[in-house]
């Protein structure tokens, strides 16, 4: 169904398609200069034609960060997946029925526990599995340091019975926390370094790594070269967020998701806009808070997507915003922006304000809209 | 499906029914004890099985967040229900075709603009609605004061032409940041005491106002009269959460929703423990952050229930949560907590870490889990 957005309920989730197809076509063509293939996340979309569109531009498989996400992968027709969490031995049947259905899944570990699991499961269904092995680059949370003694321990356990040892993977995640370029290259570096350091400990050993996998969206636009690495995963590229653009590593006309709300009354001795975006439509993320600029539940723009400068919402409860404009009256906004006045709102975190929506509103370039459903759930 | 909780897939929503069960009982049985009709909120819940459980305990309708919300319920039988948040004129179609279908719905407006387009609407569909006025009783979010000169401006336009004045309704939401029972008592009569004062100065210029609703979770269980009010509305009752608990309305042992999680990895040196729940499962809602206790992400206990006193879901990134326990050594912790160990985290906001799944998993008190689906969306 095709609606004019200024027909939509609110509040919606909007995706700008033109703006998504640029930040497409931004990142691949980046990586093709770089020369790795790029393996988009689907965690930030969990959406088929923003999948499909990443694909066309030239993208090689996809990451998941759920079974849930492998398996509607897979029914589409998306054969190479990564599952870039750590696997649970539990879950080992789950991967087993799509591995048998023809997709080349890889899965990923970080201990000798977990690698045990595995190929004690391999053996048992007598099924080879494809793992990868994490590495920490970074300390920000799992994986092995590219120089652990467990990582050779590890590497065996796969590379003999059932398991393929297909690479490893890392993934810089403390690159959200930075904001300046000089800073993100070297992080990139850092990243880069410690995945190809520990590909390089493996082969030394006479083990197989083919692959050497890094990425987030930050150190991905700010790596001056890959060599060694084969390819990179990236996820809120595709959108962009307020995160991504106090990094710095995207214009606040890249922003492709925005909240569509409206007005739905004034306090204005407080000077306080109420609208229907509360924390059920933007998330409770509150990802610019230790940022350069702390952009409280999102930035206001118009319902056309033009940024209203010093507008945010500045509290959100379940169904009700809080809007506030510093420096005007409460009764100059109550008249600027009457009941019913429609607005745009910028999220901090797009994968997080995604999740709170059944479909995402995809606007064409002609302006119409029509619903792209996500997947909700494990 | 019945499933044992052994054999769940993690991250699941767990619901304790044993303990839904004598929440909703605890509430209702003062709300009786108080001589007041519970008109409970759904947003907590968003699903049918609870809300059947409340109205055969004895509640009086439903209160929604949303139209959604209220479309569910009626297509399921509810037909007494209010719509607790601000009307916005280009949602009048939808409350319409509830209303013609036969739902009493209650509408809800804080300004001479709003009642205006209800009344503009009401009048050209030919179609009547029972509308109630806001009332500010605590200046945390929507409403006129009791005292507000607009007031009796925006119940003449009301009670004129083709809509009701069905009463006036407020909601002390400044009570989730309180914890001393005499201040919760103290606000409950403030809340109490504006929607009744609003009540009374409708009548004395001879507007009808027949009914009289407050409510939160906190003030509802602190209130010691109330005198004037006709019903209550609250909803975090029927599953209790941090919050409440920092509040100082529910025990530990009355939280009926945790998030069952398993062990995917260590990170001996630093004492984490990594789990399948991250933000997506636990929602971004940090509600304790500024209470008497932080608790992170949430409070972490056995797979049984078991409270384990200092540990929590320190750090949480989309599908990584990060468990630490202070006191503990890593090394410690990797051992008593291997890879698969199945824990449950009770979370700081249930009705945001509800809103993560498409359903719970109902454990009963034979201790089999059934799927309760929940709403998602507008």
């Amino acid at each position: 169904m095709i609606t004019p957005p200024a027909r939509l309920q609110t509040p919606a989730a909007v995706l700008d398609v033109p703006r998504l197809e640029r930040n497409i076509q931004r990142m691949q063509g980046r990586m093709n200069a770089l020369g790795v293939r790029l393996r988009p996340h689907v965690k930030t979309s969990k959406c088929l034609p923003v999948i499909a569109a990443q694909i066309a531009a030239g993208a090689t498989g996809v990451t998941v960060s759920t079974l849930g996400e492998a398996q509607r992968c897979f029914e589409h027709g998306i054969d190479d997946i990564l599952y870039a969490v750590a696997m649970a031995p539990d879950k080992l049947p789950q991967a087993l029925d799509l591995v048998r259905r023809g997709c080349q899944l890889g899965l990923l570990t970080d201990s000798l526990q977990g690698a045990q699991a595995i190929s004690r499961f391999a053996s048992e269904q007598g099924q080879a599995f494809d793992v990868w092995i994490e590495i920490d680059c970074d300390g920000h949370r799992a994986g092995l340091r590219a120089e652990d003694p467990a990582l050779l321990a590890v590497a065996r356990v796969i590379a003999q019975g059932r398991l393929s040892l297909a690479g490893v993977l890392t993934h810089a995640g403390s690159s959200y926390a930075l904001s300046d370029p000089q800073a993100l290259a070297q992080l990139a570096e850092q990243e880069r370094l410690a995945c190809v350091t520990a590909a390089e400990r493996l082969r030394a050993a006479g083990l197989p790594c083919p692959d050497v996998s890094v990425g987030s969206t930050p150190t991905a636009l700010s790596a001056r070269e890959l060599d060694g690495v084969t390819e990179v995963r990236a996820g809120v590229y595709a959108f962009f967020d307020l995160v991504m653009h106090n990094v710095g590593v995207c214009q606040a006309e890249e922003l492709a998701l925005s909240v569509l709300t409206q007005v739905i009354g004034h306090q204005p001795d407080k000077g306080w806009i109420i609208v229907d975006a509360g924390w059920m439509a933007m998330s409770r993320d509150r990802g610019t808070q230790h940022q350069q600029r702390d952009f409280g539940y999102g930035q206001v723009c118009t319902q056309a997507g033009h940024w209203i400068e010093g507008m945010q919402l500045s509290a959100a409860n379940q169904e009700h915003g809080i809007v506030t404009l510093p420096g005007v009256s409460g009764a100059e906004l109550a008249s600027r922006f009457p009941l019913g006045t429609r607005l745009r709102i910028l999220p901090n975190h797009a994968c997080a304000t995604g999740a709170q929506f059944p479909h995402y509103q995809a606007i064409s370039a002609c302006g119409e809209a029509r619903p792209w459903s996500r997947w909700h759930g494990w």
